[in-house]
């Protein structure tokens, strides 16, 4: 066990660097045995990290006696391994691996860490694409194995690929807002109130009191707009204790929050956040198209397509596609999930994009906070952004009037005293203002082409799952 | 009330950019009104624009009647007005504005949004020094009061200055991390059992069952690395249910976390984190220094001094200084608030540095999953790292191997049953690794040298406080 006994000038080499240009070279290595197989007085290993495998090779000669040879064929599965062995470039290019030209031959092997000889999972299975298992009928992984076992799941290739490419989610928000100069704020997640309505609020025992987990960050990021921070945007967990089972809802998800002042019309808004998404999905077509390849191999999907400057619809002119499909709705009716489903197929055969805005929901089904429409009563300033027909982003004008904003509650049947916090944040000056939460999980998954917001949240929280 | 009624081509000018070169021009601003004095047929007025601002005039004459000057001088303070005026030249510098070398004749004024006469707090008051308030007699605001009205507060020089540091500590912290090839992650805050001790922890209604707050995100951390993401961070909150009403003590707060697989010593892990704070403290006095002058005019104080390479003591050493300085401590004792920042002055006076690491405390006063030093089985292989003689970072090579922890875990007491998920993560190979965690609102506090952390955290949480 290292327990740090001593420093080393040992340089570990990297999988990814055992190239041909290494030929010959000893190098020691570091990695963990993905498989192990003896064949007479030889044992051929896989060796791997992260995403890059290399074969490897203990013979019995010179270097290897039958005894190292057979301790080597022995190694469970998933133990991590320090070798000392050369690199030799080979004949004929070793497909199953990605360092295809040249495969190491052992010299000296050491067990860092041991695994336990049975694995729950195996990484061949998890990363099976669907159909070869139906098919072929070859074993492939449930969705609970995968998550009551994460630690092992994580390892694939496709996990690897899929939170990759969601920190570079979270870098191209940010490094896009900061160069817009937008403000990183922090704000609390355990709040006083259930100012956003009390029905799916998580309750926390607060020393002798109760408090709750905040729903959003709106009141604060709406707070700092008041403070004159102008545009900020803040990246954190989001509580919703709705018993939703479904394929995109979880308790606990990442929100990628901006909120910002603007002069004279929303749309100001409207456009800084679809000019945001869109730099998000250029800078991962950019630099993460590795990830989305590894990705693909398992989940095949279409590319995903968006338009420049982004689609934006308007909410009567949805109704009016799925009114000719055939579907029947009132003006004022919410989009039930299966339309705003094909709602994106409409579009996408109209339109050939995979992301669009659709604004000027009707006033009744948004909150009490959003701006109405000053030319349509009905109507209201507020919109939703989606990816392959799933909402991933909900937002509008927020009501900066406390004399509005009391009306547009009391006519919610809000008990004013409640939000007493949340208006007196604008009795002392509050420029207009409006925002939107994005959904990380959501955007990753529907970017990405998976179906289960779960495949995208590292240790996904829903009414049944808590671990790990 | 703006509405979005209309878009408009209107151009509006920042107070920043009104300087000799716009002398003469017409300009439209949108800014708070800091302060308005009427004095005969003129209304002088102040306009603020976050940490900017211009002196106005509305003047009787061509472009104003005597109506539009009382008009103006009856706008209540902190309102948010649109004005259109003329740049002028001033022969006199204005010392009191930040623009010092132009005024603003005021052509057309209009009120955008009206703030209540009555402020619940002066600016101006909000950012005297203590000392000019104490000697000379003038008001300034009190720490509750600054917090229950946060939203004006927020709106000091001194305030935007902060949380504008604040932002780039973040920005900091990941750009040299990831800059070292570390990934970005997201760990559940919701979490199934109280891993880390069950005291200090906040217990959350879960449907039908009771879930707690992560007191920290390390276990899902070391399960990233478990699974192979090798280095890796995440920001977010953190949560203490403890009843500590300290200058330095929230129930929530920001934690920067670091994990990350080593090669064979863990000192590897400890000067990975040293150079991520001095790529820090070089970052914040490169790019904002601006900030860092503006709160020192408030709260004045020598500037963060640190050396290259990080100074790094041992446990023993530390405490033979406090011997020699007269303490009387026991050899696995830990350190005292009042000995901590002893230590650091008797550090700042033999070394000159403001921040250090102290190694190698004993183990005996360490959670049970440090490492113990093989080379002394009182001591382990953690480490505390100090601004200005207080702790803002703890952190230890981690037991990677199941059988030591389950050892560890039983000699401190623990219930096995309530530790297992942790445990079993290491069970199919575990590199060994250390990391640690830093308090963000800390970071902000000690640099800038101020007393209290609930002035580096917008919206604070303690005890007693759980508003705005």
């Amino acid at each position: 066990m290292i327990q740090s006994q001593e420093k080393s000038d040992r340089v570990l080499v990297r999988i990814s660097e055992l190239t041909v240009q290494k030929a010959d070279e000893v190098v020691w290595v570091r990695a963990r045995v993905h498989t192990s197989r003896a064949k007479g007085k030889q044992c051929f290993l896989v060796l791997r990290q992260q995403q890059f495998n290399v074969q490897a090779l203990v013979a019995v000669g010179d270097h290897a006696s039958k005894q190292m040879v057979k301790f080597a064929a022995n190694i469970n599965k998933e133990s991590i391994v320090d070798v000392e062995g050369v690199v030799r470039k080979v004949n004929q290019k070793i497909g199953s691996c990605t360092q295809q030209d040249v495969e190491l031959h052992i010299q000296k092997i050491y067990v860092i860490s041991l695994a336990e000889p049975r694995l729950p999972l195996q990484l061949d299975d998890a990363i099976r694409p669907e159909i070869e298992g139906e098919e072929e009928g070859r074993a492939t992984v449930n969705q609970d194995t995968r998550l009551d076992n994460r630690v092992i799941d994580l390892r694939t290739s496709t996990s690897q690929a899929i939170f990759r490419l969601q920190s570079g989610i979270c870098h191209l928000f940010r490094e896009t807002l900061v160069n817009k100069g937008f403000v990183e704020i922090q704000t609390p997640k355990i709040i006083s109130a259930a100012s956003e309505g009390g029905a799916n609020v998580f309750t926390v025992s607060y020393f002798k009191n109760n408090a709750y987990l905040a729903q959003s960050p709106q009141l604060y990021k709406q707070m700092c707009i008041c403070a004159d921070f102008e545009k900020v945007f803040c990246i954190g967990p989001v509580f919703r204790a709705e018993d939703s089972n479904t394929h995109r809802h979880l308790t606990e998800f990442v929100g990628l929050d901006i909120e910002m002042a603007f002069n004279y019309h929303y749309h100001e808004v409207v456009e800084e956040i679809a000019d945001t998404l869109v730099q998000i999905f250029k800078g991962l077509q950019e630099r993460f198209q590795t990830e989305i390849q590894t990705v693909s191999k398992q989940f095949p999907c279409e590319p995903f397509k968006f338009l420049e400057p982004t689609l934006r619809l308007e909410y009567c002119e949805a109704l009016a596609m799925l009114r000719e499909a055939g579907i029947e709705m009132g003006d004022e009716e919410d989009l039930s999930t299966p339309n705003e489903k094909l709602l994106g197929r409409l579009v996408k055969e109209k339109y050939d994009t995979d992301f669009y805005i659709l604004d000027k929901y009707p006033l009744a089904v948004r909150p009490f906070y959003t701006m109405p429409d000053p030319r349509n009563s009905k109507q209201s300033n507020s919109y939703d952004m989606f990816m392959r027909g799933e909402e991933i982003l909900s937002g509008a004008q927020r009501i900066h009037d406390p004399q509005l904003l009391t009306e547009r509650a009391l006519h919610h049947g809000i008990d004013l005293e409640k939000i007493k916090a949340y208006i007196d944040s604008f009795r002392f000056g509050a420029p207009p203002h409006g925002g939107g939460g994005i959904g990380l999980e959501r955007v990753t998954m529907l970017f990405l082409g998976l179906h289960n917001v779960r495949q995208t949240s590292m240790f996904p929280r829903d009414p049944k799952r808590l671990t790990p």
